[in-house]
C-alpha cells in the first residue's frame, strides 16, 4: 500500500473563493508520481480553532501532510500557533530563522518591520525549512501518525521549498514505489460509448481506471501502482488502445502537455510541411485562436452570414447539400491562398450565432488536400459555447485522422 | 452567526492534481455573498470508503454542504452509492430522472448507452435536482446537522444547477444576512498603478479588499459584511471609482457574468445598432472566438503574414507607420463589408506566431467608425498566449471607451 498523503491549504482567499487552489493541484501531481496515495485535499480559512481541528484530524488519518499558507507576518497568519495548540508544541524563537528574515530585508535595502519577527517563532523540536525565496521559513514535524511539512502559500516560494527540502525528506522518510499514470487520449468517440467498450475487459483491482471528458475529447486514465509488472501494464494498455481503435490520438505517460490534440496535429503538420487555410463558421474564430503560435496556420476567415461567404467568391450556397457547397468553397479558397490544406466547416439549420439555442445542428467538415476531399458529418448539440468548442475539435480530429492515415468519421 | 457551509469535491482528477478545483472557488464566492461562513473545502478521490467517511464527518460539522462530481455514468462515479452507505439511504430508481436522461440522448439523435441508466438511481427520499444541461441529475437531502446538495462536476452544468435550484433552496432553508461583494472592473490600468491609487485612502477593517488581475483586466473587490451601512458603502465605492477614472468599465454587485468586458461592449453595440468587421493579427482569431454568439460581429479575418493581408487589398504595408497602414487597411475593408465599424490591429517587430519569445511588441489598434479613426498604441510583453489575450482586451477596450464616450488610451 502506498503511504497516504493529504494536502492542507490555509487562507481566507481560498475558502472565500477569491483564488482557486492551484497549490493543492501542483503538490498532488508531485505526490502521485513520488508514489503517495493522495487521499484528501483540505482547505480552511483564518480561524484558529478550525485549523487546530483539521490538523488533529489529519494527524490521525494520514501518513504525511503538506500544508501551505498561513506563515506570513500578519495577525491572520495562524499556522504556527495552530500547530502549537493542536500538538502541544510551544513556539520557540529560532535565531537562525530570524537572521534569514533580517537578511532578506537587508538584501533588498529595506528595514525589517517588527511584525516579521513573529515568523521566526517555530514549534518546539520542529525541523526548520529554509526559505531562500521569501521571508516565511517553513517547518516540519511528526504528530501522531503523520509527518507534517509547512510551506508558505505563495506558489513560487512553495514550489521551490518543496523541490529543495520537502521532496528529499519525503524520499528519505517513506518507502515509496513511484506510480505510473498512463493517459489514453481519444477524439471522435463519446464517453459512454468508450466506457462500454472498456467494460468488455477486466481491469485488475490494483489498477485505478478513470475518465475525463471535455468538449468531446475523452481521456482514459490508468494509474498503475509501483511494482506493477511492466509486461502486464503493456498488455492492458495495448488491449484498451486496440479496443478504442482510430479514436486514440495519443498515449501519454505521467501526462505531459505535449500530447494534447493540438500538439499532436501540430507535430504532424510541421513534419509533413503542410499549411492550412481555414473557413470557420460554427467555431467562430476559436480554431485559429487555439492554433495560436502555429506557423502552419496561414489564415482563417470567420463570416457570420454563410451566404456572404459564398457571395464573396461568386458561388451559390446550396443549404440542402452542405458537402458539395463546402467542396466548392474549399476549391475557391485554394485559388487564393498558398496553403496546402483547406478546411471548410458549415452547419445546417438556424444561424447559431443569433441565439443560444441548444438545438442539434448537422456539421460538415471538409478538408481539401492534394486535390482530394476528406469529409466528416456529425451532429452537435448543447449551448453555443459547447457547439463552438466541439466544432473546433471536429476540424482538429479530421486533420489528425488524415495525418495519421486513420478513417475519417 | 452565519450558518456554516462546506464544499466537497469528488474526483480522482482533483486529488491527483490533474485539474485545479475551480468549482470549489466559484461555489465559495456564491456562498459568501449569500451570507454563509465557508469553513472548509474538502476533496476526495474515487474511493468509496473515503467518500463515505468525509460525508459523515461533514454531516456532524456543517449546516450545509455543496458537493460536486461523481454523478457520471461510469464505474468511478460513486457519489450516490457513498451517500446511500453513509446515511443508510438505499438507492431507488427515479422514473422522471431516467426519462430526462433518455430525452437528453434523444435530442442528440443518439441511443442512450445502458450505463447511463445508473444515473437515475437516487438515494431514498432525496430531492431530485433536474439537470437540463447534461445527463447527470443532482439531488439533495438532510443528514445529521447538514443539508447536502449534490451537483455534477462539469463546471457549466454545476453552475446552471446551482443558480436554478440549489441557491433558491438555500435561501428558503437558512436565515441569511447576505454580504455584499462589490467588484470594480477596470481595463487599461496596471495592477500596481491601481493599488497605489487605492492605498491613498483608508479602508475600514470590516471591509475586505482584494484584487484580481487577468490578462490586463484588474478587478478590485470590496466585501461588505451583512448589516454594513449602505451610505458608508456607497461613499467608499464612489471614492474608489472616481480614483480609477475612465479605466472603470463596470461596477458589479455580487459579480454576475453580465458585467464582463465582452458583455458591457455587447450591450452597447446592440443598443446603438453597430456592427463590426475585424482584422486580427496578434489576437489570432481569439477576438472572434470571445465574441461567439454576438450577432453584431459580422466577420473576422486572421492572416499570419501581414504583408499578404495588404497584398490582397492591393495596398502597400509600411511597417514603420503602423497607424497609417492600419487606417488604409480599415478603409479598404470598409468597402467590402456592411459593418458600421472596422477594427484593425497590427504589431511591430518579429512575427509573433513564429516563436514564443517574450519580447515586447508595440500594438496599434485602429477603429474606423462614422468616417473617423480612433486609435490606441500600447506595448505588450509576455509569452504568446498572454500577448494574444491582451491584444483582444485592447480591441474590446477601444470599443468600450468609444461607446462610453471615454478617452481612448
Amino acid at each position: 500500500m502506498n503511504p497516504v498523503i493529504e494536502i492542507l491549504s490555509q487562507g481566507e482567499e481560498i475558502t472565500t473563493g477569491q483564488i482557486a487552489d492551484t497549490n493543492a493541484a501542483w503538490l498532488s501531481q508531485q505526490a502521485v508520481v513520488l508514489g503517495f496515495n493522495v487521499a484528501r485535499h483540505n482547505a480552511v480559512g483564518d480561524k484558529l480553532m478550525d485549523l487546530v481541528q483539521v490538523l488533529r484530524d489529519i494527524a490521525m488519518r494520514a501518513d504525511c501532510c503538506i500544508c501551505t499558507g498561513g506563515l506570513g507576518p500578519t495577525s491572520d497568519d495562524l499556522t504556527a500557533e495552530a500547530v502549537a495548540q493542536a500538538f502541544d508544541r510551544p513556539l520557540l524563537f529560532d535565531e537562525i530563522a530570524f537572521n534569514q528574515i533580517r537578511q532578506f530585508f537587508a538584501n533588498r535595502q529595506r528595514i525589517m518591520p517588527e511584525c516579521n519577527r513573529k515568523q521566526a517563532l517555530l514549534p518546539k523540536d520542529a525541523l526548520r525549512l529554509d526559505n531562500l525565496w521569501g521571508t516565511a521559513p517553513g517547518f516540519a514535524l511528526q504528530a501522531g501518525r503523520c509527518w507534517f511539512a509547512f510551506a508558505p502559500g505563495v506558489p513560487a516560494e512553495m514550489r521551490q521549498m518543496f523541490l529543495a527540502y520537502i521532496k528529499p525528506e519525503l524520499q528519505n522518510r517513506f518507502v515509496l514505489q513511484p506510480s505510473r499514470l498512463i493517459t489514453i487520449k481519444t477524439a471522435g468517440i463519446g464517453e459512454s460509448d468508450l466506457q462500454e467498450r472498456i467494460d468488455t475487459i477486466e481491469i485488475p483491482p490494483q489498477v485505478q481506471l478513470g475518465f475525463r471528458a471535455e468538449w468531446g475529447e475523452v481521456q482514459t486514465k490508468l494509474l498503475f501502482p509501483g511494482g506493477y509488472p511492466q509486461d502486464n501494464q503493456d498488455r492492458l494498455e495495448n488491449r484498451i488502445v486496440s479496443l478504442l481503435g482510430d479514436a486514440v490520438y495519443a498515449v501519454a505517460e505521467n501526462d505531459c502537455q505535449d500530447n494534447d490534440l493540438v500538439s499532436v496535429v501540430a507535430k504532424s503538420m510541421a513534419e509533413k510541411s503542410y499549411t492550412l487555410s481555414a473557413v470557420e463558421t460554427l467555431s467562430q474564430g476559436l480554431l485559429a485562436a487555439k492554433l495560436a503560435g502555429m506557423p502552419w496556420l496561414l489564415n482563417s476567415v470567420y463570416e457570420r452570414a454563410i451566404e456572404k461567404l459564398f457571395h464573396d467568391f461568386n458561388l451559390s450556397y446550396d443549404r440542402e447539400n452542405l458537402i458539395s457547397s463546402s467542396q466548392a468553397l474549399a476549391q475557391a479558397v485554394q485559388s487564393k491562398t498558398d496553403a496546402s490544406m483547406i478546411s471548410v466547416q458549415l452547419y445546417s439549420g438556424q444561424d447559431c450565432t443569433q441565439s443560444n439555442s441548444e438545438n442539434a445542428v448537422t456539421v460538415t467538415t471538409v478538408l481539401l488536400v492534394n486535390g482530394e476531399f476528406k469529409q466528416s458529418i456529425r451532429i452537435l448539440a448543447g449551448d453555443l459555447k459547447r457547439k463552438q468548442h466541439q466544432a473546433v475539435l471536429l476540424v482538429l480530429d479530421v486533420l489528425r485522422r488524415y495525418l495519421q492515415g486513420k478513417a475519417i468519421v
